[in-house]
């Protein structure tokens, strides 16, 4: 017989993957309802339930951090990493019901490319969370993920004041200036959101080599 | 003659009352500002007194925390709860500041019913910190106002919603539409800020217990 | 022969000061481009390589944080003063952007009024971090450059409300509003940002008193 000294937190790195599909369920989401833009798409009932979901999700995260004695990592970047991870979706979700009351009427070329960085990055969010549980041997591959989160930040970056560049000077309705430089705020906030998981990401994967 | 091993660190609990006292007579205040809007109200005066006097609080707060060793809960959640509990307060003087300077002229129904709002969560959180001296007999108390600040903070998601949609939907004038969406939006801020100060609590009552 | 049992962490002292000439660099700089406006100036590219060179030196304070064992002050506060300074620079390089994407035409003496307060808060930031690798003493010489930033900061939010309320008065172009509208408020979160500078340092040097 042989007794587990250190309790298995498997359950961390499930809930963290779980988390992570998520972000990256609703990056897709975003992207698929964004290119073929209506109104009355289902895709924001779908994004609705996915914060939901995320939001449980999160909770739990939160309140087995507070229960456990002994965690994988330590404890403020597990808080940090879940919320920020709940943020990704959170701003996604809001995005969608946002243009959904400013009734948008069609997308345009800059938001579509927006939605495909936010859903590679959120993408590669997932990728380097499914490691944590093997950062030993995959140090490596977690970095690699994290450094292309930060490419497809700068290029976020980037197209933000393209968008809002064009924005400013062939829009000639002040309303709709109001609602598109939110709308691409926001969507850039979320690819920051990636950023931001990526750097804690980092983070734990350096303190533990 | 005995002695006392751990020193009575009641004073944290003091200024924590204080502060959460603060913050529900900003969101009172401010609820009847709304409701009998004028320009030249003296509530104006009133809030500004109070976000200082909370400020003052605040600093005493990080300043013992700073000075203390031995605190009553982690130091990581005194500081975030002062911080937060700060921040409702901040927000709710910097929404009259700017109705102020937009000169805004009246008010609307969803205003005065997010204020509504704002005044029920900021009791909730009022009383939810009144228990915390003695959480370990008022836990199941203390995580009902969490979860009824929960409630209210998604009532007034919705209502924010609600507001933006009716504003651009009814408004002509592009100018009223930017003032009110801000308007809307920090209200809206101010009650998410009394959600994150309930999930702090949370937070806070379920690692001791 | 003598052993040094605590390994040296001047770099850490370095890299601060680094950082804090920078956000002092980049805030005098925002000030001459402001003061003699003109969508050609060469201040913008050097405010864009301010803010990679201070993306580099956050970057190296992180990680040395992340391999570093003996630390000069709690883990947190060098996590939190790395990233808000960061943050400094982030905010003017990003307003510059944002001016010059907007193809503003001409400056406004609110305007000049801001970068002048935010250079001041700047340069005493930098003062108060090079005093931070001899705290003992000069903790009175910290808390008084502190002192300072919080009154700048104070005047900055005066000013903001009064160029806010000027621009809502006299400008008749609802776009000219939107865009100086978010002008003045990314000066005064640059101002602003200063103060939590000057709040963490404050925190620090209490600590170790």
């Amino acid at each position: 017989m042989t007794w587990r000294i250190v309790p298995r937190e498997e359950k961390f790195f499930e809930l963290f993957d779980l988390q992570a599909s998520h972000g990256y369920e609703a990056a897709r989401i975003f992207k698929e309802l964004v290119a073929g833009w209506n109104l009355d798409s289902p895709h924001f009932e779908r994004l609705r339930d996915i914060e939901h979901e995320a939001d449980i999700a999160t909770h739990e995260i939160i309140d087995k951090l507070n229960r456990t004695f002994v965690t994988p990592f330590d404890r403020e970047d597990i808080h940090e990493l879940a919320g920020e991870t709940d943020s990704i979706i959170d701003l996604i979700h809001s995005l969608s019901s946002r243009m959904q009351v400013y009734r948008v009427e069609k997308t345009t070329p800059e938001l579509i490319e927006m939605a495909d960085i936010l859903s590679q990055a959120a993408d590669n969010v997932r990728k380097a969370v499914a490691y944590l549980r093997q950062y030993e041997n995959a140090e490596r591959r977690i970095l690699d993920y994290c450094i292309e989160i930060n490419r497809l930040e700068n290029a976020g970056d980037r197209l933000l004041l393209a968008a809002l560049g064009k924005l400013f000077q062939k829009t000639g309705d002040t309303l709709e200036i109001v609602k598109w430089k939110e709308i691409y705020e926001v969507a850039e906030m979320a690819i920051d959101k990636c950023e931001h998981v990526a750097n804690i990401i980092e983070g734990i994967v350096v303190k533990q080599g």
